[in-house]
């Protein structure tokens, strides 16, 4: 049996958890500093978390509707705006399997989250990589001059990954303006959560405006529910319903719906993710640069650290000692992702910066 | 934006939880006959809950290893041969991913599981509709002769829904002799728990004898585990490992894994599960042959009557009374599917009929 032939030039994506770390390393303790996880936990109420295993012999409710009820309220949006997926990555898939066709082209920044790349392989698209501007940034002017007759998606992170930087809502609505219609604008706000008010995109000004819109956003980063499998899709309904027909009728798990809604509802646990993320990410800051090590400014719960020609080194320093950072990005070999963990894993991150 | 010129033809395809035919049909209860779920759901642990919820904040395992390993056991193969998906559904979706180009060719028999015809569509497959025998089984010979130069997957569903049938190993081992070992054949064993052991097929013996066999199994029936989505798909390393660059790397919550690992480990339950199912089904039959109702006699949690001209007549009766099964299934338009669903829910059923 063979596969599709351009599976030939796709590798199985694999993603090490805590446990699997372990075993690789051969080691007690991980810190866990690669996959922009949140490192604490919300913590659940007996009583939610039975109520999250009610009726679990049934069928799951096929619109997420508790949920979704959650969402329009906080976006001012119609349920009709609103589709589920496990993670962030489903919702792209879906999207690809909906709008590609082999030989139609999608444009992405290039480092970015693979699932972008990935999924347009599997679909037979070409994919046009644009790198970053020399500040890091997506480069927006870049991708308006490579669009052209194939052109079908268009992905846009904010903020992006690896790199922490963020575009304003001005420079995206003059993008907006100058993309066709007929191509899908993607905007992954998978980090969103982390930025400060002032800097978030109106959403519901921004899908109105532009029906060739849609924005992803994420449980699994600032909400912590990375485990759980579930992220969620806003766009207009003509989007929203092309992309339900290629959705299975019942993929989030009761489980997954139930305690993303208590997740949302409560605020604190959000604020304090936050303020402490801040905190953290303040005092990595501070002292990268004493060591004067370099690093991008980043609004999410990750940064960017330049170690030049040292970066494997520091990696492989890292993990003798437990910690587990991302590495070997694209046009930035030199660059270190390391996640805002607690303050006890980047303590002894700077502890052996410092050391050596 | 338009989708996939595919799209066009493909309606949204919805599942009605308990909420909403509670809503749909306006009653404060319903008894769900329907959709095959099992009406009994695990009891589960306060212990065993609050591991499941144990990093909730990291990724899962992309290899479910806790849940392969419990799986290697009772069917004495490796990790090599798992994959796991949000129930069947997902890898019927991975598989039709993995192996279809256009225009190739799906050969399924009908009426049967919607997810094979919606991917396949989907995907851009042509179709080829197989009609079941007279008795109500799936016709292999009439699959043969349908086998082309085009024909890339063949879907074998074994016990069958919704006729509750089942084909013999040795039945199938003849066919399996006679298709091409470049068509890929998927067994879906959905209800196989339901079934005598001695009516079982060893799967190890087939997928080491047949290298274009892969068989799908899921915790939605039996197991009572449809709120969690979780299924998976037992084959030959080589075929794994064409679907594992398909699919998305973290797929499975870290929580139905869990509780798929304990509840597969409570044969307690499972055994109650089709002890009760059978002596229910018993019961069912009996009054059905006192009132000359025909069935299909089923190895499975569902039968299939035959209410000839008045079939939808009844099943508006019985919504009246809050009890919803399944009908309009294609060339058997008389019968509707009933789930086997607890002693209560089928003794109203049964009063229902008589009055009737």
């Amino acid at each position: 049996m063979e596969g599709k032939e351009c599976l030939e030039k796709i590798t199985i994506c694999r993603i090490e958890n805590i446990k699997r770390l372990k075993e690789k390393y051969a080691r007690k303790n991980i810190r866990k500093l690669d996959a922009n996880e949140n490192p604490r936990c919300i913590n659940l109420k007996r009583r939610t978390i039975k109520k999250a295993f009610k009726n679990l012999n049934y069928y799951p409710d096929t619109d997420c509707s508790m949920l979704s009820k959650e969402l329009e309220k906080r976006l001012m949006l119609t349920e009709k705006n609103f589709l589920f997926g496990n993670g962030s990555s489903e919702i792209i898939s879906l999207i690809i399997k909906a709008f590609i066709n082999p030989k139609e082209k999608v444009i992405t920044p290039f480092p970015t989250f693979m699932p972008y790349i990935t999924e347009s392989k599997i679909a037979q698209a070409e994919i046009e990589y644009i790198s970053l501007t020399k500040d890091y940034k997506i480069d927006l002017n870049e991708i308006l001059n490579k669009i052209d007759d194939k052109t079908k998606i268009i992905f846009v992170v904010n903020p992006h990954n690896p790199t922490g930087t963020i575009i304003s809502e001005n420079e995206f609505d003059s993008f907006l303006k100058k993309v066709s219609k007929n191509i899908l604008v993607v905007l992954d706000e998978a980090y969103i959560e982390y930025l400060n008010e002032n800097k978030k995109m109106n959403i519901k000004k921004l899908i109105n405006k532009y029906k060739n819109l849609c924005v992803i956003r994420t449980f699994s980063k600032a909400y912590g529910l990375a485990g759980l499998r579930i992220g969620y899709l806003v766009a207009n309904e003509n989007i929203i319903d092309i992309i339900k027909k290629v959705k299975l009728p019942v993929n989030i798990s009761c489980v997954a719906e139930y305690i993303a809604t208590e997740t949302l509802k409560n605020d604190k646990y959000l604020k304090t993710t936050i303020n402490k993320n801040n905190k953290i990410k303040k005092y990595l800051y501070k002292n990268l640069k004493e060591f004067n090590i370099p690093f991008i400014e980043s609004e999410t719960n990750f940064v960017m650290v330049d170690f030049e020609n040292i970066a494997e080194k520091i990696k492989n320093i890292l993990i003798e000692h437990g910690i587990v950072v991302n590495g070997n990005f694209h046009e930035m070999e030199n660059f270190l992702r390391i996640t805002i963990g607690n303050k006890k894993d980047i303590k002894k991150l700077v502890k052996i910066l410092k050391e050596v």
